[in-house]
């Protein structure tokens, strides 16, 4: 199995990265963090020290995943994506430790941004510039360009409040 | 301090386990977890990556313990437990920097879920296929069967609601 | 660029601590953990496994710090802090991947406490002997000796409770 690593992509040597991934141009991989056969990487990401990306991720250009976070089979992020520190994935909505669940995908829309130590639940879609607040979990779909947090988060702030301030 | 690692268990390079633990058969532990002197585990476990097992910990078998999860000392875990990502106990419900606290057990009873990014307060115990909700803080006792989630858990579902569906 | 690491610090085989450090007297550093260029750790401190302390990050002695907690650069740390497992510190109240937003920084006055996979927004001060419940997400200024907990965290005891317990 090859891996299609850009020569210009920065693998910290203590990070653990298996053969067959997909790493873009300019990436950055931090320590102890491991990337899975099969995932694939886009160009200008950061991935901080200690996550794991399992094989059946995509990862979009220009995502901040920072220290901790860990994105199980089933997530897709676009570009732009920022996730927080200790960010959670899941993939069952009730998992046990003896059988499978049943599996669902999350995806991460364009440039939306999620807060440190948050939890998103499987099977949801964060939509594009929505920004969930630190120590979230999100069981819901979020629509774009929204403010949502808590636990559960819930939308605290309408669409246009971001997309205003960024000039789109 | 002689350690009991049955031949079939798998322990990565990456990952640092002290002698003088048990562990059992096809018991796996991964990447950047730490297991310490004098912890037993049982067989048919998974311990993921970037985890902390203290000496006085006990381990059922078929336990799944996802990535990022640590256990201080005086976790009890029966059979067939779940820990998701990022699971966190306690063993002082008052800590402070420069002294030591009123030392207190937590028991996950077999067959229990803990959902992702969870921390569980010492002193409880957890019943008996209980499922508890992602980002919770668990602070008091759960009933066998329920549902609980929230900061604190609280029950949503009653008792007979996932043993009807596991058919038991 | 040197260091100033105190002859009786522990520094774990499996940690990575940058050059330009200052590490006082008797503090240990733990397994993968990441000690960044330029920060100031004093003395009798514990740094957990898994962790990472940021350049512009200061601690003052006897601080605790335990496993998979994260300070990121703008944290202020007196002597006797307590920080649990997962605890997580920002740096940016409105983060985005593609841009800086603002920087603020975060002030933990000497003998507070932070609970287990709790978060501190940036810009706020928790005082002197507060106590942050576990899995609490701290939005502003915490007084001194208060106990607060919650999403986001409110104050539940007032601020003579803890101090009285401490004989203080």
């Amino acid at each position: 199995m090859t891996s299609k690593i850009h020569p210009t992509a920065f693998i910290h040597p203590l990070a653990d990265v298996e053969p067959g991934v997909e790493i873009g141009a300019n990436t950055k991989v931090w320590r102890w963090t491991h990337i899975m056969s099969g995932c694939k990487i886009g160009k200008d990401c950061m991935i901080g020290q200690g996550c794991s990306i399992a094989s059946k991720v995509t990862i979009g250009d220009s995502c901040r995943i920072q220290n901790g976070s860990h994105l199980f089979d089933g997530c897709v992020l676009g570009t732009n994506v920022f996730l927080g520190p200790n960010v959670i994935t899941t993939n069952v909505k009730f998992p046990r430790s003896h059988r499978k669940g049943k599996f669902e995908e999350t995806i991460f829309r364009d440039n939306c941004s999620v807060g440190a130590n948050s939890t998103i639940i499987c099977g949801i879609e964060i939509g594009v510039f929505a920004m969930i607040g630190a120590g979230s979990v999100v069981t819901k779909n979020i629509p774009s360009g929204v403010t949502a947090f808590g636990v559960p988060a819930i939308i605290k702030k309408s669409r246009t409040h971001h997309l205003e301030k960024l000039n789109i």
